[in-house]
């Protein structure tokens, strides 16, 4: 962990002797430093000195200072700039709105705009369901957050949560032709919240809760999903249940085992646990024990919140009491949503042969992935540097790509478990081993087949409208 | 009035027989039925028949089915189908949401998303300003409505109102590189509204606020402006207010009259109304009498918005008091943001001489401007199809960008005054007539003058946060 990433990537321009050796030697400061070189690009070269773009790949802030430092104590090296490749990408934000119709001269503004736009109105003001057809709300979802748990960066609020909400509608965009626009609201109270997305919901066909903490987003979801008539999705809860659901049908097919006689534990009650929880349930796990800060969820103790309650009354049939490094003890799978260094390599050891571990903790896992690795069958986390990576991109272009489609209004168990099995579907048998569990999420295939399996499952619809005459 | 348009274009595919006047027979049916043919594309030829797709414009739904039917009439010929073009352009809505930045490989996915975007959420949590910087703020902007005041329509709700604010969002871009996103509100409640625009403000550089019905949408804007950061401009007020005085500085200059001594009657104290009286105002008028449905407002008598009472405080100093058609006896201009017809030929010609006359009730102007123009020296209205439009397109994309290069929060009457002689600007001394007192909405130069023209007055910002290091 720690190792040079594209996501601390910069361009450090640099004046240097005009000698032979004067980029290999950059190269090197840059690699003796620590740093990784993906580029060196001579911008300008003269009799005495050349200039030189030097990119690299570093590991966080003091990191890149550190190796701007290495360059400039060079003989004769001088550091002129240094571009942050990461915040140019941001810059102007990463969304523009584009019409999706030419306004050239007066006749498409007829059509476009007035007076033509008048009939559309009238329209849909006789049948509200034509919005649907004849309006964004075919195509658009909101992402909707107020910044309270961003990331791993906790309650930053809603302008800065807003590069993350713009990067995941450019994920929707760009892997499932799903328009999406970030809502980042300047509130966190719970009713206002759901009021303000009521309020906003007649431009879109679909909600995309994100980053809201708990136990704020259970109440925001159930209340939205009662009283709007198009499809509300918590990706932090849902997204993450289908991916994890993927990948556990995979690795049980590695390891020979099935999920009904699998022993699970489940660390973190959060929104992603008890979603997870739920979605295992319903697709046949039979033995989850879930764990929160003070060990194992147990019929019979009081618990504060629904959450918790049901989880009691759901899992742990046999009413194991103790910590989890207990519960681990003789488990088949792992599952992981919490806090990192949990678990160490003894407690992975003390699981059942052909052990599972999912240790989704980001940027810190659990456990030390390379550690339980020397024990378990299988092992996956949420980092891109390690195989199987569990990422929610997996799920939700296509999830909201089918309930789009499939104009549905609500969301059901079984379009979950459908969409977590299109994803482990994509690993053939050919190419499933304990490291490619679950396919990459650049597979083109993966949304369209996301997408089809919603679609197969979702309740059929009232017919559209009568086509345009 | 009544003329085919664009804005009711058909295509009708029909099957006639293969003669070698079959095509022109076609284009002569549409056009003895009053429609008039665009093109006749042959789809498809046989030795017995022809498959011909006729486009033609229409002026209503009753004469589309007249001249459907007139084809349907002709001797061995048969309508397969009607499109109708003008909701053809509308399908799936008129705007798209796309990125900006590439996400072809997890390198970029490390930038544009994470882990490498947490560090630009970092910067914008230390220091918020920065997401003018570094996310879509810095370019975009809500169109907002509530449904309540669309078009002529009126009181249509949120959904039936999205293809004018979709219609919105593609001429901010299209004109002015402003990406704007359609907020149409399912609540028509003052506070509510209030609510919800400044709850989903952190997304957004500025606020349009559109077919908001009055006084509703005084209160709302009033509100917005000093409890937002960014800058609220309610276009059915101000855009229609700048064009208006574009409109008049070139018609005085035409007349060889000035702005401080003309005698001006407004009809209609509505949003644009009232606007329009307070930016003339502004621009030196001295001498304005507004009529509402009762006749000309005066100081001393009762009103009970405090709208009214501030015309009645600000016009009229020599205390008029009659109807619209005693007012404007030996007026100089006539500016009608009304309702139809409610001034006939023998009015204009009661005017001052050199009149000017702006007639800007759509679909039917508060007199018939061809009567009009044959009393009064300049004659303008809203619509397409006489000379002299008078449309707001030349005004909200420019003050847009303008308000967003210039990061400013608010909105000065100077910024409107400088927005209007940008406009008025756009004509040139050899090109003025009274035919010609407002440029083309297709003027490629009009956003970037008006911009610029607002950049120039708005106050000086706090300067922007150090670059990219």
């Amino acid at each position: 962990m720690g190792a040079p990433s594209p996501g601390y990537s910069l361009t450090i321009r640099v004046e240097a002797p005009a000698t032979i050796t004067a980029t290999s030697e950059l190269a090197a400061a840059v690699g003796a430093a620590g740093g990784s070189v993906t580029a060196l690009d001579v911008v300008e070269s003269g009799h005495e000195t050349v200039i030189v773009d030097v990119s690299c790949n570093t590991t966080n802030t003091d990191h890149a200072e550190q190796i701007r430092g290495a360059l400039d104590d060079l003989d004769g090296v001088s550091v002129r700039k240094v571009s942050d490749r990461t915040y140019l990408m941001h810059l102007g934000g990463k969304l523009e709105i584009n019409p999706k119709v030419a306004l050239r001269n007066r006749d498409d503004l007829s059509r476009a705009y007035t007076p033509g736009v008048a009939r559309v109105c009238q329209t849909i003001a006789a049948n509200k369901d034509d919005a649907r057809r004849l309006t964004v709300k075919r195509n658009t979802i909101a992402v909707v957050s107020d910044g309270s748990a961003v990331l791993g960066l906790g309650n930053i609020g809603p302008e800065a949560s807003l590069p993350v909400m713009e990067g995941k509608a450019a994920l929707f965009k760009q892997f499932a032709d799903v328009d999406a626009w970030p809502v980042c609201l300047d509130t966190q109270d719970t009713e206002e919240i759901i009021r303000v997305v009521k309020a906003i919901a007649p431009v879109y066909g679909g909600v995309n809760l994100e980053d809201i903490a708990a136990p704020r987003c259970f109440e925001i979801e159930r209340r939205l999903r009662e009283e709007l008539d198009i499809p509300v999705f918590h990706d932090d809860q849902h997204g993450t249940a289908i991916v994890t659901l993927a990948a556990l049908v995979n690795a049980l097919k590695v390891v020979g085992k099935t999920i009904d006689q699998v022993r699970i534990v489940v660390s973190g009650v959060g929104a992603a646990g008890h979603a997870i929880i739920g979605l295992l349930a319903a697709s046949g796990a039979r033995n989850i024990i879930a764990c929160g800060r003070s060990g194992a969820i147990v019929k019979g103790e009081e618990y504060s919140d629904a959450h918790r309650v049901w989880i009691a009354e759901n899992t742990n049939p046999e009413g194991f009491s103790g910590t989890l490094q207990e519960a681990v003890v003789g488990a088949d799978v792992f599952i992981g949503v919490s806090g990192p260094d949990l678990l160490q390599e003894e407690h992975i050891a003390s699981m059942a042969e052909q052990a599972i571990v999912f240790a989704m903790a980001n940027p810190d896992p659990e456990v030390d992935p390379v550690a339980a690795g020397r024990h378990a069958a299988v092992v996956a986390t949420g980092r891109s540097d390690f195989p199987n990576q569990i990422n929610n991109v997996l799920a939700f272009p296509g999830v909201f790509r089918g309930l789009l489609d499939a104009q549905t209004a609500e969301i059901t168990d079984e379009m979950l478990v459908a969409a977590a099995e299109a994803i482990a579907s994509r690993v053939s048998d050919a190419e499933l081993n304990p490291g490619f569990i679950i396919p990459s999420v650049f597979d083109p295939k993966i949304a369209s087949d996301v997408a089809a399996a919603i679609v197969a499952v979702a309740p059929a619809q009232t017919p559209a409208a009568a086509p345009v005459s």
